[in-house]
């Protein structure tokens, strides 16, 4: 492995290339042993779904139990499904619970239960308590290995309980302070155990104040925790207050990305799970739910070009211009959407300053129309000849600019206040406004005007 | 500060609040004392600016330079112009380099030297180090507070060393092992100090091949490596491989989602520095020329029309349909975008498997205008009693939408093969595409079966 590097370098890659097409098996798990899991897993992702088993039978279990990890959804779910039962228990008996518990719920039940009896008793007892708990969860993300220790007991002591666990828990980094009953007290970091004296009691060292996430809170609150109060772990309570697990920053980076994405998948009438090798008919069924109800909003605004037909007839310049307005209109509504959905989900926009966030907003769009639509209407006018067309033009753009911006900033807000992702289909329905009011406008606009455009 | 929370608890911010209205601030400080410097920050964010100063004031200096880093942009970007140098120097000297940094290098030159001549001698020597480093790069992001131990030294040594800077260095994960040149040789957690016996010499514990990262190394590639390795901490090398600083993971959360809400900028057209309570003259600023590109991407749509204006006063009910093909197309293919920036994103869609990403999605695409044809063209001929009108539009759709799914797929491709950000304005160029293949597809097939429209 390239140790500076993202990817592995290109000479072990073409090494490997030329291993491969040589069919040295044998040789090609030597190299691969000397990278690092990640880039074992990537490399896999790049072979057929033969060459995957192939080398991924050759791989020794413990290193497999990483690379497993490590790889994307679909090889992994290849993996998972093509691997003896007998195979497969070897692999996750080497997981930490919490990982165990991700590949074991991908299973069937049967096969789940082949699993869990397979592993160790004590961690096929921790994987079935945290089967039960949702995975966009705290419970569903944490882990059951960590050091927790009585208040009576001293430094001395934790060094010790840490000695014992330290082949099991590869990421310690708090020590978790605990009464006889298991609740929390307290925690601290582990290199305070170097820096006071042996005897000193785990309590008088601890922050008695520890910031602790409750097992049922959102994965996604979750996440805010760590990037608002810069942690690297926090440990998880059941709802009396007992230690239950742990969760490493490790295993929220990546829901904070995934979070981000799935605002924007929802913006695009897209669902969470539908990736970029879903299969067709997966992508078809998830999509197609929001194409319809984007193919009724198409009608209504549709229906509103269908009230000024008489107008059109008379000056089908118009039917040419009217797409400039929607589309004007649209692009406009999603910048203030996007400001907006980015505003919410940082926590930058509240109710509180909502009011300020709109006439911003609305100041802007208004600015925008009035530069826009000087700049259309000239060219109306250059192209068509009749000024007062240019002028019906630069109004409707003007209205619907405006109107944008009130709807890219109030419609996201309107969802949060009805406890509703701000970001759902909220690109469905600013589109859908922006092209009513700028048919509405620009049309109705002809439509009164009508005597000075023909 | 309810310490299960993102946010203090109610009963703290009407406290805050009632001690407000009373103006009595040595109360509204002792209550601020007791919160996280996050909750300070957020609580400031809610201020007229001349409370916030009164407030920030009355800080001790330690809590005050912890909160002004925890607050929003124009809220830091206030207090610092506010502060008197004096004032804004003792605040900076309590701050670790990288954060010092990030404050000095937003100063105007003269004041910045004020105040790097006011602090510790050793800590303005490590900013005016750091100041050199781009913002958005490894150096950017670094600090040059670190334990680094000579190979030569033993455990107990490491132990001495981090007594004496552990006042300074509140986040310590990793020590790095180096040479008499200070090169990298490797690093171990500090947790492994605790469980070797004392005399061990460093280098028999460290990972010889530890990642690190090249000082001119891209803040979004740095965040990947963490991503990818799942690491707490990284060591940052200059260009001859020696130790210069450290990013810890705190420093790269907070790029992982700056990196994900630039894509999404880019694709509406907006530029990252155009936040929510930016002025609204800096957002026209930024808006408009992605606006006008639109414009004029709008009248080549609308050119299009032009072209068959005698088709539409012939049969004006084209003009009422004809957005329907234009805005399913536009919808269907900014669902394809989403999906593929994020696939390009996340690592998953590259050049190697671009042709299963293009013929997946043209598979949904085509199915999707399938179904979606028939349902508009039954929808047209309940509505228009015409079955030729549903049929054209029918096939009009899945054109569309098929070329929607290819212009999806293929943009951002075609974008980062150029080396550009796929997501550049990809959401312009989409519906550009999409606006002027539907009207040509719909009023081309129409124009042709025309006799059977009339």
């Amino acid at each position: 492995m390239s140790n500076y590097g993202i990817d592995m370098d290109d000479n072990t890659l073409n090494k490997l290339n030329a291993l491969f097409e040589a069919k040295r098996l044998e040789d090609i798990i030597t190299v691969l042993s000397e990278l690092h899991p990640s880039d074992i897993g990537e490399f896999l992702m790049h072979l057929d779904e033969a060459e995957k088993l192939e080398v991924f039978l050759h791989l020794p279990t413990e290193l497999a139990s990483d690379v497993i990890l490590e790889t994307d959804d679909s090889t992994r779910q290849y993996l998972i499904d093509s691997l003896s039962k007998r195979k497969l228990t070897e692999i996750v008996d080497e997981m930490e619970s919490d990982d165990a518990t991700d590949i074991i719920g991908e299973l069937p039940d049967d096969e789940a239960l082949i699993v869990l009896r397979g592993i160790g008793k004590e961690e096929s007892q921790e994987v079935e308590k945290l089967l039960q708990y949702p995975d966009d969860t705290a419970g569903g993300i944490m882990q059951s290995e960590l050091v927790a220790i009585d208040e009576n007991l001293t430094v001395e002591d934790a060094i010790k309980s840490i000695r014992t666990v330290s082949d099991k828990i590869t990421d310690l980094h708090n020590i978790f302070i605990v009464d006889k009953n298991n609740k929390l007290l307290g925690s601290f970091h582990v290199r305070k155990l170097i820096l006071v004296p042996s005897k000193t009691k785990v309590k008088n060292i601890m922050n008695p104040k520890p910031l602790k996430v409750r097992v049922d809170m959102d994965q996604e609150d979750v996440a805010k925790i760590f990037q608002k109060y810069d942690v690297i772990s926090v440990p998880v309570v059941d709802f009396d207050d007992r230690l239950i697990g742990r969760i490493t920053v490790d295993d929220v980076v990546d829901v904070i990305e995934e979070e981000v994405f799935e605002d924007f998948y929802r913006m695009a009438g897209l669902q969470e799970d539908d990736r970029i090798f879903s299969s067709p008919a997966f992508s078809v069924k998830k999509r197609l739910p929001w194409l319809c109800i984007n193919l009724l909003t198409a009608i209504v605004a549709a229906s509103v070009v269908g009230i000024f037909q008489d107008t059109i007839k008379t000056v089908v310049a118009l039917a040419v211009l009217m797409p400039i307005v929607a589309g004007m209109g649209g692009n406009a509504g999603t910048q203030t959407l996007t400001v907006i959905v980015r505003g919410i989900a940082l926590g930058e926009l509240t109710f509180a300053n909502a009011r300020k966030a709109l006439i911003k907003e609305i100041t802007v769009g208004i600015a925008n129309g009035v530069i826009l639509g000087c700049i259309i209407a000239l060219l109306t006018y250059i192209w068509n000849g009749n000024p007062m067309l240019g002028l019906v033009l630069a109004l409707a753009m003007i209205i619907n600019i405006f109107i944008a911006s009130l709807a890219g900033t109030v419609i996201p807000l309107a969802l949060r206040w009805f406890k509703v992702d701000p970001a759902i289909a909220s690109g469905i329905f600013i589109t859908t406004f922006t092209d009513i009011f700028g048919f509405l406008s620009f049309l109705g606009l002809a439509t009164i005007f009508i005597s000075y455009l023909v």
